[in-house]
């Protein structure tokens, strides 16, 4: 019988087993090191997380959740003009990259590509992910046509996955270069031209 | 002692283990799986490569040359008008993808975000392979110049890379609603824009 869960320890298992797919990738961390770097005992993972993919769909939760709080106010912020919001917002995403090396990449990118194809289930939440992220970005170009700072005729949400695209890509590229130039080219090439 | 090296078994440890490690990723194929697909003993991989990374190194060539061999001479038909040969590019390479199912997603992106933190060798053979895929297009991006298809002042190494980037935030995209959305969105709306 499953003992008691602790929140406590489901953290610390989200965090700390977090941290070690977001290094090394999902399928070369194994149950037991993510277990032994939260200090609990390995058949406790089961108390918590039906199985590592669901461990995954919750990691990948935690990522997007600390995204939006961190960043998600930029956007947000109506007092400012909506395409400096979205200037200032990828700038604060190129900035996260920034001060991890740009090592680890993007967890969601990294899921998508690693994890994507043997789980339907992260799959799924990877797809609502997006979903969420084109809203977002979206919301703040319609916001920039009203205010006439975006053409009427722009397709927001074509531009806003277009958007989403082009920054991932960068954070590839940036992991394999380790410098921030990928990020560069995004804010001085692909911001003013889509955006034009 | 190493038995003589037999070079139709290392093209099929290349291929099998290409295909392998295409549709699962890296770190989750093992080399007894690598041999087993080829139909060889396991011991005979050291044979042909010095390490597992060595062996990702290669097919990472392999892969980037089919590709050059199959899209390069769109690119390089100097008959064509140089967008249109890069749009006609894009569009070969989306239809590469799409044979696939989207599933499988672009080998270069995908070692890129698996296997880059965890293999020097690795992440210098796709620092090598994006820069000779930079070149290439930026090469008709300078030619789209020379003929006023493209503004004098628009830096043709930049654009390329952002089209790089795009093209494989896409086939990440792809990879995760599994259609062909992300491509159409690339063609008809960040194309467009940047090539403007």
């Amino acid at each position: 019988m499953p003992r008691p869960a602790n929140p406590e320890t489901r953290s610390r298992l989200l965090e700390k087993g977090g941290d070690l797919v977001s290094s090394r990738g999902f399928n070369a961390t194994g149950v037991q090191e993510i277990t032994a770097a939260a200090g609990v005992p390995k058949g406790s993972f089961y108390n918590y997380f039906d199985s590592k993919e669901a461990f995954a769909v919750e990691i990948l939760s935690d990522y997007w959740d600390s995204i939006v709080a961190l960043y998600g106010p930029i956007l947000a912020d109506r007092h400012a003009p909506p395409l400096s919001r979205i200037a200032r917002y990828f700038a604060g995403l190129a900035e996260f990259h920034a001060r991890r090396q740009y090592a680890f990449g993007c967890l969601i990118g990294n899921m998508a590509l690693e994890v994507t194809p043997s789980s339907e289930e992260v799959r799924v939440k990877l797809a609502a992910i997006y979903r969420e992220w084109a809203t977002s970005l979206a919301e703040c170009l319609r916001e920039a046509q009203a205010r006439k700072e975006l053409a009427p005729d722009r397709d927001a949400r074509q531009l806003a996955v277009a958007l989403i695209d082009t920054f991932e890509g960068a954070v590839m590229r940036a992991k394999v270069e380790r410098s921030r130039a990928p990020f560069d080219s995004f804010e001085r090439c692909v911001l003013p031209c889509l955006l034009d």
